[in-house]
């Protein structure tokens, strides 16, 4: 799996975990519906600074996002 | 401090323990020199894709990085 497949499995966990729709989500962390949505599905990858913002939105650190995402490599 | 800066901190923290040049890393990674440049001064941000690509070459975990990212914060 790659990083941008292995973002997108992680973000849909926790996303579910945090009980938010991906609306929830992007509303809360100012990002588009649909690019949540693209993100999930491996078919965009954020930059570092929305791997924070969706981290701290969903009360996460973001290095332990990251090291589930390396658990998928 | 912000994510971008944070992250320009860390990168020539560990591209110097590595020893490498910002030339000699860019190419290691298949980036651009000027594009290390500028990461290193917090002109630019990396995909999640780049961070891992970064760590890598440097021979650290991704999740380190981006834990001494946080501690900066």
């Amino acid at each position: 799996m790659n990083v941008t497949d292995a973002f997108g499995v992680v973000l849909k966990k926790y996303r579910k975990l945090a009980n938010l729709s991906q609306e929830q989500l992007a509303l809360q962390c100012n990002l588009d519906r649909t690019y949540i949505g693209m993100l999930e599905r491996g078919q965009r990858q954020p930059t570092i600074t929305t791997l924070f913002t969706i981290a701290d939105t969903l009360s996460i650190e973001p290095n332990k996002l990251v090291k589930e995402i390396e658990a998928l490599l």
